[in-house]
């Protein structure tokens, strides 16, 4: 952890800790690029929640905190092609994705900006005294206000919108939540300059540059969820990491609301209809959708229903043309392609599972997409359903149904999902009953699209069923402020005591 | 369990299993007062809950809903001689406060049918298309749908307004939950009346009886809890019991939301100046407030930091007189008793704890009030902080304070509550930095008035830090039923296919 961001990365040599070096790594060689930090030992996790939490006060004035956001959205900005250009070097996901996703996370830093001088959030509520009820209201007025210091665990596949920068950050710092952020170990430099830029911005603002520090290492997080001063946390990343912060705080003396985005398989139904209707446009759209960003999206659609017969057909023979002319591509870290590889030969070679187009290798560091084709009774039959789970990277599962029962069966073993989708036919007779069936499956319900590209807007939705998500909260658009928030009512308090939003 | 309640009071004795006994108890003289029902086995419960599952469509219709709270409502209130007789019976509140219990019960009811129509709490937020943002907005309207069965477990102190008929049934149902309610063991034949009245207004609204499924035991709870079709929890009791059913939500394969009213110290402090102003009128006040329902009130004041001083003794002196002239009274169970005359025994023998009136047993069922008293320099010595957690019945504890900053120091070793309360002059200088301090301690704070007596109202916020409660979520208002919803997202699906509430 560097001096930029907050706790001095003095030699930590004690009895106990050694200070582990963070390297940065080059996805397309394998190759350590440079060590930007050191892991943070327990004592600089306590100092870090430490000067967040001694910085709270500041964010106190809502005016600071707007301008803090688009401060910080400038700076980004400013210094998009030294943040691209990191950013790329650790996560190959190259100049064009990494462009767009710093345009949408400082469009989403002013977004929540604009939030924040709205003060809708605030839910402000006035009960006048009312002296006839059982028992008598007296003169209430609600409003919501920050819980504290909040542990942001910062994603892998989104370095920028989903890590440092990203919504996790935004909404707290909207809410007037300091933060402790734990940088993704795969970009580990990206994180150091996001932060650096956002401990900048509140410096130009007049705010604590300690509202936002950043900590680097698997030890740190875990330390970082049991303090007695962190309030609650967010978190993007995989079931088992997820699951085990997600106990963690649930355990502690003081347990805090764990906000966790875990997995999804996001499912896709195509009736009968739609593939008689368009077979070869959903071959292809699905094919472009599952290898978005090298398939590490968290909606990418792992698992799709369709026809048996000739229209479903036509629809795998479009997805395996399209996937045999895709480029291979590089994915986040070596990890990561380890863990594509081995899932998907391991998947393919249960009984009953085709891969017409076998995701593997491409090359000492690219990958090839691919996909796996069976039928629905076969994922009906034993225990094949434990196939019915997120693999992350370009793989999608298809299941050929033979009838509308199969569909429901199927469905009734799917986990909780961010989305489900459903590809229908104008005036599709089995259309609502699908619609039905899919929503308590899923956060967001889409028809006749495609679940990646998640839009920073006031009514989305990116949350699920668990293991979607840990909360019926989402980490996406302008209610993503509500996880960083409590209410607290005032009960015949006189007006000059009152915070402004509450007074007459 | 009796077969008025939806599952079969069957003879359940297997190798592992004895059906056992549910006893109506009489806290006036210990002795048992009818066999109401039987526990429920593990299968029962899973009974219970699949019914009530089952039921859960029925409930999507919310004319219906509002048709059935109101009409439960007139049942109970065509029933309140009854009701009021049984719960008299069971906990020796008397019929003046039940029948005022009874009268917020149903205006409750009512309050949250008009909830339902209003139709606020779906949260329905609509994003038009913008091609414009990165990534682009589709059509995306969300709203909020009911979560799915919810556990409900009752509570001892409020055999009604938060029991079966009370704020968690309430709001569930408003939400389009059905609830499976864990009786509470001291008001099982009350437990039983209401939950009768209740089915019995879901068959007269043509829904199914089972949207109110009741239970019995404390291993009914347990099971409920573990139960993969509950979905979520609402609890009024004890920190142990509460954090024991809180923990096994957490700890599920698919973990729900528990929102848990555990316990809170209700802290109140006295400026020097408003002792100066009204100590006779404040020390009669606490008394009357810390001994409204026997002091069984999770809003019971219990504790207070007081100045030192003539103004403080003049304080001190009227409590003293108000508590002398208190009638001894009966407490909810034997149990309850049994700890209020241990814990306050213990804590009166603590080296700097006086007891000027000191709590102890009146008669072979009843308890007279009392309070103790230390300062604040005693607390701030040693472990003696482990007197501030809450004892359950009429006493509270009083700290006398020399300086502001005694005020401060002993206010940081409070741990989270329900409310907290400023006891104030006009003009007084310290009230507002005293207020927030306060604020961080509670989800309520009041000025110049008692805790006890809380309203229904759009603007209350009955919960708080931990252990006050276990999510940042109210169990009474308004905003209660959002514990029972989550946001469901709808993204470019055509109009005849949206729920109503999202059309255009």
């Amino acid at each position: 952890m560097g001096e930029r961001c907050g706790v001095a990365a003095e030699s930590a040599v004690t009895a106990e800790h050694v200070a582990e070096p963070v390297w940065s790594v080059d996805p397309r060689t394998g190759k350590p690029r440079e060590q930007v930090a050191v892991e943070a030992t327990a004592e600089e996790v306590d100092g870090a929640v430490r000067a967040a939490h001694a910085a709270r006060g500041a964010l106190a004035d809502r005016t600071a905190r707007a301008a803090l956001l688009r401060t910080a959205a400038d700076l980004l900005d400013g210094a998009r092609d030294r943040v691209v250009e990191a950013a790329d070097a650790e996560t190959a996901l190259g100049p064009a994705r990494l462009t767009g996703e710093l345009a949408r996370t400082t469009a989403q830093l002013r977004y929540f900006a604009d939030i924040v001088d709205d003060g809708a959030f605030l839910d402000v509520r006035i009960s006048r005294p009312d002296p006839t009820t059982t028992p008598p209201t007296p003169d209430l007025r609600r409003m919501k206000i920050p819980l504290g210091v909040v542990a942001v665990y910062a994603a892998g596949n989104f370095p920028l919108a989903f890590s440092v920068p990203g919504g996790d950050t935004a909404s707290a710092l909207a809410a007037g939540c300091p933060v402790v952020i734990k940088a993704h170990p795969d970009h580990p430099a990206t994180s150091e300059l996001c932060a650096a830029l956002l401990r900048r911005a509140a410096a130009e603002t007049g705010l604590p540059q300690d509202v936002v520090v950043l900590v680097h290492g698997f030890g740190a997080g875990v330390e970082l969820i049991r303090h007695p001063l962190v309030a609650a946390a967010g978190f993007t990343g995989s079931v088992t990491g997820g699951r085990a912060l997600f106990d963690a705080a649930a355990a502690r003396p003081v347990p805090i609301p764990f906000h966790g985005e875990l997995g999804s398989l996001n499912p896709v139904v195509i009736t009968e209809a739609a593939a008689e209707e368009r077979a070869e446009e959903l071959g292809a759209g699905l094919a472009g959708s599952m290898t978005l960003g090298q398939g590490q999206f968290c909606t990418k659609p792992g698992f799709v229903l369709a026809p048996a017969g000739e229209a479903g057909d036509r629809f795998e023979a479009a997805l395996t043309a399209a996937l045999k002319d895709a480029e291979p591509g590089v994915m986040l870290a070596g990890r990561m392609r380890g863990h594509f590889l081995t899932a998907t030969y391991e998947d393919a070679q249960v009984e009953g599972i085709a891969a017409p187009v076998h995701p593997g290798p491409a090359g000492p560091h690219t990958v090839q997409a691919g996909y796996l084709s069976t039928d629905a009774a076969t994922l009906l039959d034993g225990q094949r359903h434990v196939l019915l789970r997120e693999t992350f990277g370009p793989v999608t599962l298809v299941a050929r149904y033979g009838s509308r029962e199969e569909v429901s069966a199927v469905l009734a073993l799917v986990p909780g999902n961010l989305t489900a989708t459903l590809q229908m036919a104008d005036e599709d007779p089995d259309a609502p009953a699908l619609l039905a069936e899919l929503t308590p499956l899923a956060g967001r319900v889409l028809v006749n699209g495609w679940p990646t590209g998640v839009a920073v807007a006031d009514a989305q939705h990116h949350g699920g069923p668990y293991p979607a998500t840990t909360s019926p909260f989402t980490s996406v658009g302008g209610t993503a402020i509500e996880r960083w928030l409590r209410p607290v009512a005032y009960q015949s308090t006189p007006q000059h005591l009152l915070p402004p939003e509450l007074r007459d």
